[in-house]
């Protein structure tokens, strides 16, 4: 059942509030008369809330020469200082932190080796926050600022609850890790899964911009997939839509990780081209048997040519099931291998169904290594600036 | 971005009536009272929207001894003669027709044989209004009544534009279906996939209902799926998500229909048990496959055996791609042989990726054959409906 939800000033006055702060945020600098063109409100109204806005120290007044008339106009734009968040990507063997202003510019970066399955998860949070804390300190941000933290990490995440129900990349099971960093710093932390936040990010500030429906595949020690529709993030019952790589291709298939067989990740991803090499010859990494490929040794090209061959088959699979407009491929394989992403073009014929040809199209990630950071940082925004909520509650 | 719209005074009241409308018809009969401490609103306020529901003719007064103190207390009610919709279900050799009254039961039915293959779109338009007609004659309700037409069809449907992009089962290409029957009887129609409608159904009536997140597969000449999610179908860029039956599962398996190789309902719909069951014996049907497995004959237990495993795999994927809490198995195959759903139970651990398991619920659909009338009525009823769009507008 939708919403019972009395609609009554209080509400109504939030809702154009947010939205004249939300105009500023993403047109500025603007004029009090052309938010009054956007939204026709009386320019009674939003002088009272950009007044209020102004107090609140969210926004200032900038003098600029508008560009057709010559004259000087009094423009609204945001204090980028009033709050900031911190945006963290945690990988298999490496943290990396951003701390983003109120503008949603990373104003400052950091990143340090740290493999999370050496040390316990109190290890861990208790080395984010002193990193946290040394960053602050020599950026001169005090911590009262600092308004949200937002962390993306491989796994099943409970997002809601703040908890790492399953991550087979970091060898955690139902840790509170949202919790320690809350208890430790005071501030407020949201975690997620690391391809739902890139996908926000891609959306924000990449590929994905102005895409209302995109989905992105990760491929990389594992395979997973995430998508944006209208600006939110689809999360399915308990925020796990997207595990393509444990959808199964064949039930007599490779053996998984997770004991099932047939797994699509054992097709395409790093393991599953190692293991394939080997067969062959003794290599150590990826990099080896694109190196041999690009030597033009035939079984290296055919491992590659099978791998753009199922990521195909993934596209197809995607495609299919979300019905995207933009598929956007990320991931270190895909990133430092770009000859894949030419290959699957030729095999799309063979892999697409009719009905979609033509009908989306598949692009590389534009923010890369950047774009968890980013999106971790703006998913602390979303739930924890001033304001924000604002809308969720109403939708 | 998100929605740019202003709320004033019209925008809230329009908000409150549909919401009174809407817990009327969920919750009747029900007092002023009762509706006064859902929403909070005031007793004057609820009083003149109750009047302007009354007038307009879509709710009434009746009088009701309350349970708890038996004194008599005026309680509203939906006048279910208010507004009618029609629902029709499209499939490959029938069509089935039901009106739907404004408390949403369906009041009178009909069904009929049609091959739509054999005729044009502008003859089976004609005949569907001419049964139509006929049926509203029968039951005295006058043409300017019926606010809106639904249908549900197998295939990619343009929902939004009323157009029929490609149907396999129908043999239709680029048919703009709606318009032809808006033509003809001057009421407005929308289509829409068969799957996506029969959610919707058992949504609002059958199975799903209280469940928010909830997946559906259909199995039958081929097989498809839809979700919903917190009331909406879920529909991807161009209402074609969930077409599961063209996910590739082997780029060297049995050709699908559609071009491709390996597509999944090319191990699991009715076509691919026949054409298996050929390789042994000559069948023509799938009632003689169940029959002879019902009869222990090993090659029918084979192929029933495997239609259960990749109706595991099906599940498997779907739950990873869509993470939903129910999945509605539906479609002539499961509801005529529901040996397959007690197959399925028992390959389970072998094809469910564990950290999905026991977090969802494999249920048969409710409805069956009454599904997609239901669901077309109401999808009618959402789109054309007075104060219908209310809500839709604002989110």
């Amino acid at each position: 059942m939708k919403k019972i939800m009395k609609q009554d000033q209080d509400v109504t006055k939030q809702h154009n509030k947010q939205m004249i702060l939300d105009i500023i945020k993403k047109q500025r600098p603007i004029s009090r008369a052309e938010i009054a063109k956007i939204t026709r409100m009386s320019a009674t109204s939003i002088g009272r809330f950009v007044s209020e806005l102004c107090e609140e120290g969210l926004i200032r007044e900038t003098e600029l020469t508008s560009s057709g008339v010559g004259r000087k106009a009094i423009m609204l734009d945001i204090e980028p200082g009033a709050i900031y968040t911190i945006g963290v990507d945690m990988a298999k063997k490496r943290i990396s932190f951003g701390i983003m202003d109120f503008s949603e510019a990373i104003i400052a970066q950091h990143r340090m080796d740290h493999k999370t399955q050496d040390s316990t998860p109190e290890e861990t949070a208790e080395l984010i926050c002193n990193e946290m804390e040394g960053m602050l300190k020599q950026t001169g941000i005090p911590l009262e600022k600092v308004v949200g933290i937002g962390i993306g990490m491989p796994g099943v995440i409970n997002y809601e609850r703040g908890i790492v129900q399953l991550s087979t990349t970091l060898e955690w099971k139902d840790v509170a890790f949202a919790s320690l960093i809350e208890k430790r710093l005071q501030i407020k932390t949201v975690i997620d899964n690391d391809l739902k936040v890139k996908i926000l990010s891609e959306y924000l500030y990449g590929s994905a911009k102005g895409s209302n429906k995109t989905a992105l595949i990760g491929i990389g020690t594992g395979i997973g997939s995430a998508l944006i529709i209208n600006g939110e993030v689809f999360r399915g019952g308990s925020n796990s839509a997207g595990e393509l790589g444990h959808t199964t291709l064949d039930p007599n298939g490779n053996l998984c990780e997770c004991g099932k067989r047939g797994c699509l990740q054992t097709y395409i991803d790093e393991n599953s081209l190692i293991m394939e090499a080997r067969r062959v010859k003794d290599v150590s990494d990826v990099r080896q048997v694109f190196a041999a490929a690009r030597n033009e040794e035939r079984w290296a090209k055919e491992i590659v040519s099978r791998t753009a061959l199922y990521l195909g088959i993934t596209i197809n699979n995607i495609v299919c099931m979300y019905n995207p407009d933009t598929v956007i491929v990320s991931g270190d394989l895909v990133e430092n291998y770009r000859e894949i992403i030419d290959l699957v073009e030729e095999h799309s014929d063979q892999v697409i169904w009719e009905p979609f040809k033509g009908k989306f199209r598949v692009i590389p990630s534009e923010l890369k290594g950047e774009a968890i950071v980013m999106g971790a940082g703006a998913l602390a925004m979303q739930h924890f600036a001033p304001l924000a909520g604002t809308w969720a509650e109403e939708s």
